[in-house]
């Protein structure tokens, strides 16, 4: 019978909350990814359920839409037998002027172990923290333009699935640099595992101070995809081009969408190619690169996305002493397993 | 103790999907309502719950409102111990553009083993199907005017539970015919079954080449009612009136609606009346028709779906192996506890 | 090993709804109370949840928003194990002019055990309890102005934590007395266990023949605090001032918000406040007497109310004969701990 692997209870993690990348160490990372590894089997087992977080409660509050990023929450919960709690913010107390801290602290009333937060406010969850300490664990599900750390730590994950080491690799950002929480939390983490981040878009489209990230910067495609490894594309947000920051949604297209043509003319042979989704397919990315297995990670990217949430909600809700307690339990069940 | 009736698994079913109830066999549909008998019984115990689909993830993307089906496709899979998901489009990435295909490809990678779809347009389970083969369950919970499958098949469970054998027996069916899945769904499976279907409506609402239905259309009540063994309605869409297919709602319900006058005068003595919900009372169906528990099947329609729902996610979601395993494992507990 | 406190079954409750708080008597409130006691402690142990309702369905029918109230019974039902379904109503068939009776009919066919009714019309819940008898559990969430007994016990019981024995306590309800379902529901439990109401607002906002409420009515807040034990707040409803029921907000603050100040020197030193949120800071109640550990029993309302809703679903959900089973059950294990 295969075995399932060791559940990791090294000790490394200590934190309650995930609520940016940047703050994260690389070991912290590592122990993200080798648990996410580990859960990521259960994904493809008949039976997708296991006990770890029973008896838990997770509450997802979005205050922007996100259905997928929702639903990635719900199931990563539900998958470890936690109960998930949908707080739909459109019918709640915040439509009555309740703030968030007292929504929270109502929550918190009621047993809840997790919220999962999702809001327009930059440093929501920061100030979710401040006040809470550590009677709540809190995870960020994207705040503002500042971070989305889960879903640097999927873009990681399915990265390495890959390529194992990124380490030297080229990788380039394409499309709205400024907007983008998504590039902020990538950026962060591929340059802790010592990747070559590159970042591509119209020049009102990249940050200011662009050095301070430590990428190189561009405004010209064809430079920026040479010799590429892996190209990150980024949604367009189609509302932007009415605030008058691209000229044209075609003009766009014309200079920064992702093509077979444009990949195989300048990008290394094996590139890989990325997107966060939803995807504005024939804008930002051509369909059939979207579609073509050989060279897209974006449906692995949705599935390393439920791994890593249960990676963090079974880090942030369990003790290193519970870890390290079912580590035992799997090993000696392993060994007994071997034995029979 | 009274045992658990033996789970079906004689082999007969080797579907992933659930599309459209034309191309279901006599004996498919009977392993179905086999099926939904064994699980009918769950619903009337003190614990409605066994474990048959632990760990399985159901997924219900409803396009269209419909609180009715949502909820008992939910019921369904909680029931056999699946966990249920309910896809909100309206605060999906559906609004931002994704494609169908996109959005159902985002939930097979989170791990769903089953997306329960209900959609204006017709084709769109098939259009599921085509793209994913066998990697995810499709069922069909009503798209556009083309099939409600388990419409039909609840309607069917529910007469058969009554009647036994429906052969030969005059089913009428009133109303909307034109715009009615519900209709088309019933047809199929009645003449599958023997029965001598008949339809009437106002001819504004009755499709054109009626006859390569197979059924007998009428738009006098009364000669369609003659001799009815049971009487199927349809529900009326307000906005048809609007839509000048009717010249008044008052006047369809003097020719239309089913009043227990009408039925008393014309239908057989132990006539049968049956409706989908929701009901509009008193335009359709006369109120206490629809409360005269002797000849109303109503409230048998809605549990009748739950089981129903429970069979198709059972037969859809096991391989033939597994529910022979489950029938062998059920019949030596039968066993044993007689034994006792 | 710390047991857990054994489970109530004496007898005294033989209710399947609970609709208003004037009905109940106080054996059956101090069942209510031991029961949520006992429940109480579940709420703070790692793993929390029972499988005491396991199999049995919870639906929440919310006419009105309420994500606060619709939660904490969502929560409450999944710590029972019992599956809870959120019955939306603004996607349902009540949009499609479906009567509450028809809409509960159907849910009662699926299965459903209990359902929460929050509805804007006094009296909605006595209606399904005359149509559907003992077929369905019936808890009020909260009916037009008329009553919101779970609000009114969850008071009780949080009260009685801190003080024990109310009986002769000044208790004073500050507010919109005239539109709170929230004070209806406190003067009856308040007053069943010998508690002294007062009730202080503008003339406007106060019941005609408040007599027959046995309670003691004031315009003046100073006059009303004096000695007070307890200061109940209700949380005032915006559009009050656009109704013309009270001159303008600021002046409504001046005259009544409940500041420390106004505490200090007119209640009792060790007085307690209480609100039943969500509140709107600054108005009813200062944002520094609402955040007072000492002195302020808001958070503790939150988390009795979970307890509370657990207590009601299990009583009207289990039988006597039930519940002193499971009593036995839990002494046996307790002694059995106990020798360990």
């Amino acid at each position: 019978m295969a075995s399932h692997p060791p559940l990791p209870g090294n000790g490394v993690w200590n934190r309650r909350h995930v609520i940016d990348s940047a703050s994260l160490t690389l070991d912290e990372v590592e122990e993200v990814l080798r648990t996410a590894k580990s859960f990521s089997h259960i994904l493809s087992r008949p039976v997708k359920k296991i006990p770890t977080l029973r008896g838990k409660v997770v509450v997802n509050m979005f205050y922007e839409n996100s259905t997928r990023t929702r639903t990635s929450f719900e199931l990563a919960a539900q998958y470890l037998s936690a109960d998930a709690i949908n707080f739909s913010v459109s019918t709640s107390s915040v439509k009555k002027g309740e703030s968030l801290i007292d929504t929270a602290e109502t929550l918190a009333a009621m047993g809840t172990d997790a919220v999962v937060i999702r809001h327009a406010s930059s440093g929501v969850c920061q100030q979710l923290v401040n006040y809470f300490g550590d009677r709540i664990c809190v995870l960020n599900a994207g705040d503002g333009y500042h971070d989305h750390p889960t879903q640097g730590l999927l873009d990681l994950f399915s990265l390495k699935e890959r390529l194992d080491d990124i380490s030297g690799k080229k990788i380039v950002i394409v499309g709205d640099i400024l907007h983008s929480r998504v590039a902020r939390s990538n950026i962060h983490l591929l340059k802790l595992f010592g990747a070559n981040v590159h970042l591509v878009a119209p020049s009102t489209l990249l940050p200011m101070q662009i050095e301070a990230l430590g990428c190189t910067a561009h405004t010209n495609i064809e430079e920026a995809l040479q010799d590429a490894d892996v190209v990150m594309c980024l949604r367009m947000q189609m509302e932007r081009q009415r605030a008058g920051l691209i000229p044209a949604m075609r003009e766009y297209i014309r200079f920064y969408s992702i093509t077979h043509e444009r990949l195989q003319k300048f990008c290394k042979p094996d590139v890989l190619v990325m997107h966060p989704g939803p995807m504005n397919r024939g804008v930002e990315i051509a369909s059939d690169v979207a579609d073509n297995k050989e060279i897209s990670l974006i449906t692995n990217q949705v599935t390393s996305g439920v791994a890593i949430r249960m990676a963090l909600l079974y880090l942030c809700l369990s003790t290193p002493a519970e870890r390290s307690g079912l580590e035992r339990f799997q090993a000696d069940l392993n060994e007994r397993m071997a034995a029979v």
